[in-house]
């Protein structure tokens, strides 16, 4: 099983980035790659640096424009994609990553269910973002059961736990991450790396692949760090982007690696503590 | 506040194994160490790698012998000491860790939920233990709110999340873990990476500091890894013993951190998902 990772810089127009991206999947998907996976709103510049009401209209619809394009690029490639959507859903507004099955089925959605609320440091998510009301969500899609969360979503251990148990194989985060121009550096090189860590940790915790995909690229006061990532269920990272190039990432993933640590580590089977 | 580490190799004879455990509590608390704790089950050699009717016999009361004489140097030496103890109550055999504070008090006990059942793999715990039945147990000690678990719980993000809702701010996972000869050299790397990744891992995700204390030297099938390390709520190892020998370590911790971490990372007060 092969996945695709689109770590790229974000344009100023919408339109430009969803034609980059459905080059990238398809240029990953002659690649091998089974399950192509953005990064975090793609579509548009981090806009949640700011206030401002009229980024409220680079919501849609779930179905819509975006799911609808990449279905036609996943039927046409035959490949999985998790997309990220700025989803507007009645009169709510979510964070949403929508999966395509390779036949070009919207298999369903997951909404970010951890929201920043820290505008000081750039991430004033809150300002536009319901909390995720799906809960976790895993998918049994074409090559691999995975389980899509979102950025802010990665530091909770219980989501991770949760989608393994109900059977997820691949974690896979779209994200948004970087430094604030007013970090300093050690907590610069603290926070890129815990961010590492804690998600290696969801592989080793779980026994499964996690896949985080970062943008990259300055944007205003963030410096977007890249480093997007697959973990393999030893937490032993397989493939990873730079702190500052775009970078279409494809890397094997053996799910046979799952049981086979499980078989040794049976932590899923072993627990005495529910995750409720 | 500083905290001390004893990562000893452990010798035929239990009196051998207490005198040099007693005497490093009082080598790290001259040095400044304040809460010094001791590795899983120091007393004696890992009698786990073989099903032997007679190693319960090794098992004691608490308090008893093992706890009476650390009540002794605690108080004599002004510490906590979170030290290890084969448990025997009522019918039931524990794995346990009991925490004394600095005037002597037994402050209470641990008892060691995940048991592993890996005889193949030389930990046969299952054998001798049961699964602790006091569930997760923060202690307001002299000099910080300390949750001990053990060894194989170190691997369940659940306990650490419990520890850290609850208040404490240092976890202290005595622990008896090693390489057995049988173990592949990639795996014997990606499990001693994964060991230290998983419980940085849970400093992160709590903001907390996170203690694991180990033994070294080579037992039967097991050479033990050693490694016993600090980490701050970033995940940093602000300490480290080698793979190979003997140490008593002693950190300053800052406990300072963790409420200024908090104020940019709140994750436990951000938590959309219970923990059961």
């Amino acid at each position: 099983m092969t996945v695709g990772l689109i770590q790229m810089k974000i344009a100023e127009a919408q339109v430009d980035n969803l034609a980059k991206t459905i080059d990238a999947v398809r240029a990953l998907a002659k690649k091998g790659a089974q399950i192509i996976s953005t990064s975090e709103l793609f579509l548009s510049r981090y806009f949640c640096q700011k206030k401002d009401d009229r980024f409220f209209s680079l919501a849609e619809a779930i179905p819509g424009p975006t799911t609808n394009a990449f279905s036609l690029v996943a039927r046409e490639m035959g490949v999985v994609i998790v997309v990220s959507v700025f989803e507007k859903a009645g009169t709510k507004y979510f964070n949403t990553a929508a999966v395509i099955d390779a036949d070009g089925t919207l298999l369903g959605t997951y909404r970010k269910m951890h929201i920043p609320d820290d505008p000081e440091h750039g991430y004033g998510e809150a300002t536009y973002f319901s909390s995720g009301d799906l809960g976790v969500r895993v998918f049994e899609t074409k090559y691999a059961r995975i389980a899509p969360m979102i950025c802010w979503d990665q530091w909770f251990p219980e989501g991770a736990r949760i989608a393994a148990s109900e059977g997820a194989q691949i974690l896979f985060y779209p994200t948004a991450i970087g430094w604030h121009k007013n970090d300093s550096k050690p907590i610069r090189a603290a926070e890129h790396d815990a961010w590492q860590t804690v998600q290696r940790s969801h592989s080793i915790a779980n026994n499964i692949f996690t896949v985080a995909v970062n943008r990259v690229g300055v944007e205003d006061d963030l410096r977007f760090w890249g480093t997007s990532f697959v973990s393999d269920p030893y937490g032993r990272v397989i493939a990873k982007g730079s702190t500052k190039g775009e970078k279409n990432i494809i890397v094997k993933c053996d799910l046979g690696l799952i049981e086979a640590m499980r078989k040794d580590w049976p932590f899923l089977d072993s627990r005495k503590i529910g995750h409720g």
